[in-house]
């Protein structure tokens, strides 16, 4: 998507080097981090550099091509095998990363000759980057035909391209209709506690030139009850078999209120976030967050730095659940790569069968 | 209530002086101001040193006892007539300022000589906090029973004690349980933007040593479907005559995820807050206020100074809806200091009568 009116993917490589938006730095500060190689490409997935689903995938895929470049002839192996040890204790959650990292080393595996092996891997790595891009693209011609001219739209947290590796999914039907021409306008939830909304979304907006507002997540209901929002689109962390969706803490609340004023809610996921094996969303657990995300606020300060102020007394405790589950009777229906489905067994597994 | 063990009210008058707790250094440090004259107290309430209507009207009612204890015998009137004007001055939509103002002034006015108005109107201004004291004490008192031993209570924004002479409206039924030896636990939403509920809730319910926890607005319809909230009360801007209630933004989402999930939704105003000439809450204009209040979040910088950061980036568009208005048909409940009634023109006009 654009930044300062170029296009860019939040990550890619270049003569032999990944390069990534270093998004800790962003909605302030817009720059490319350079990974010479592979220890410096996962000290990036280890330190947050990049985050989100795609595209800690695609980068784990260029740290993969990285380390086969640079392995020397001799003890090829044992540095691939090295360099696979350290990538994968990066993120121990994040099942995009094992995904391509299993999947260079496979289409290495077939190959004989080192140089072989070397050229493999990149374009493997570029593969997967790749149909990332592709998926979320599709997300966006598909959910699109949603979206009527002039209409307005609801969205929470950040499902959009810096999460992947370009388009996003809850933001990819946004950007596809903007580019046909229509006019639409975004409500953004800020997203609290991480502000992932205010932060990340609101400056993929801006970057795009979509017109959008950042509201406090308390006003959603209001200016639903208002008729001022005609569609919501969130991501998702995981879908359940039965339709019942996880999602950035708040998620819930959305729909419960989207339900109420008969605004359709819709959710947006590649098809790999659908877990077949989870029966429903009550057997997803839901991860509970430190406690300093509450306690206290995180941006720039006065001084141009990044800083953090403390908004409530010391003492008091908190509770910080960073999902919830948004079962699939609030759902009007879930877009994907392969078209949109309504939240239920039959349809989910429909979209697997081909 | 209680602050570091010791009973306070958030203002009183003391041998001529205004005393108040210095609201915007709270939840981070306590102390209290002094006012020596009207004019130091009238400038309290524009800067808004106190807040809140019960508070404010309080101070006003002191303020004017200030007027008549140091207005010189020759020219007392004009010197009180100009303090009225500067008071008047300094909150225009602040009811119960006016209301305590008047009230002084027809007091003094009953008496002819100069020593016996000083006289009446101090005793007027110390008789309308104690009403306000009282009327929040009996809230406390009827809604308590509404709390059943170990029960959870939500609650949004700060309708607490700081906003009134003491006890306070919807946590006040919260003291008064603690009091009478149940269990409970509160459920404190951070109430962005301003955060009052972080800020003040917070530290109220922690000098009462009731147990409580912070959650962001967003896990509120969470834990309700967690099925660990029993009941929610809140506080109220200004009901209309048909039990529409308008109140800081968030309150209608609340309202609608507490009715979604079966959990009692009570509002728990003194009578005054009820406007019989709005007959309903489409009525009720909604305050936009100014971007800033969502762009930062100001809070106790790392240096231990009041400070700001900003959390979004520099173009985006923001709205701030300062209110929103819960129907009706959300609202269990009104508890009032003359009893509790159901949010509708036949129960809410009942209380007027006798």
């Amino acid at each position: 998507m654009l930044v300062n009116g170029r296009h860019y993917r939040t990550v890619w490589m270049e003569n032999g080097k990944v390069k990534m938006i270093d998004q800790p730095l962003l909605p302030h500060r817009f720059e490319i981090a350079e990974m010479k190689n592979h220890t410096e490409t996962t000290e990036a997935i280890k330190t947050m550099i990049v985050r989100g689903a795609g595209a800690i995938g695609a980068t784990a895929g260029f740290g993969m091509a990285q380390a086969f470049l640079n392995a020397p002839e001799n003890g090829f192996d044992d540095y691939v095998k090295k360099a696979v040890e350290t990538l994968r204790s990066t993120r121990p959650t994040a099942q995009n990363l094992f995904y391509a990292i299993d999947r260079v080393l496979a289409a290495a595996k077939k190959e004989s000759s080192v140089k072989a092996k070397r050229k493999v891997a990149v374009s493997e790595a570029q593969r997967i980057a790749d149909e990332d891009a592709e998926s979320c693209k599709r997300i966006g011609e598909i959910g699109e035909k949603l979206l009527k001219d002039s209409c307005n739209i609801s969205t929470h947290c950040n499902a959009g391209w810096l999460a992947f590796v370009d388009w996003g999914t809850a933001l990819s039907p946004i950007y596809a209709a903007k580019r046909s021409g229509k006019k639409i306008f975004v409500y953004v939830d800020e997203t609290r506690p991480r502000c992932q909304g205010a932060r990340m979304t609101a400056w993929e907006l801006l970057q795009e030139g979509i017109p959008h507002a950042v509201i406090a997540d308390n006003a959603t209901g209001h200016y639903m009850k208002a008729g001022k929002m005609d569609i919501v689109i969130v991501g998702a962390d995981r879908i359940a078999a039965n339709g019942d969706v996880a999602n950035k803490i708040g998620t819930y609340s959305s729909a419960v209120l989207a339900k109420e004023n008969g605004i359709a809610f819709y959710v947006a996921a590649l098809t790999s976030t659908i877990d077949l094996k989870c029966e429903s969303g009550d057997k997803i657990p839901i991860e509970e967050r430190g406690q300093e995300e509450v306690t206290h606020m995180f941006g720039r300060t006065e001084d141009g730095k990044h800083g953090k102020v403390r908004i409530m007394p010391e003492g008091s405790q908190v509770f910080n659940p960073a999902f919830d589950v948004t079962p699939a009777k609030y759902i009007t229906g879930i877009i994907t790569e392969k078209g949109i489905v309504k939240a239920n067994r039959e349809e989910i597994n429909n979209l697997f069968k081909s």
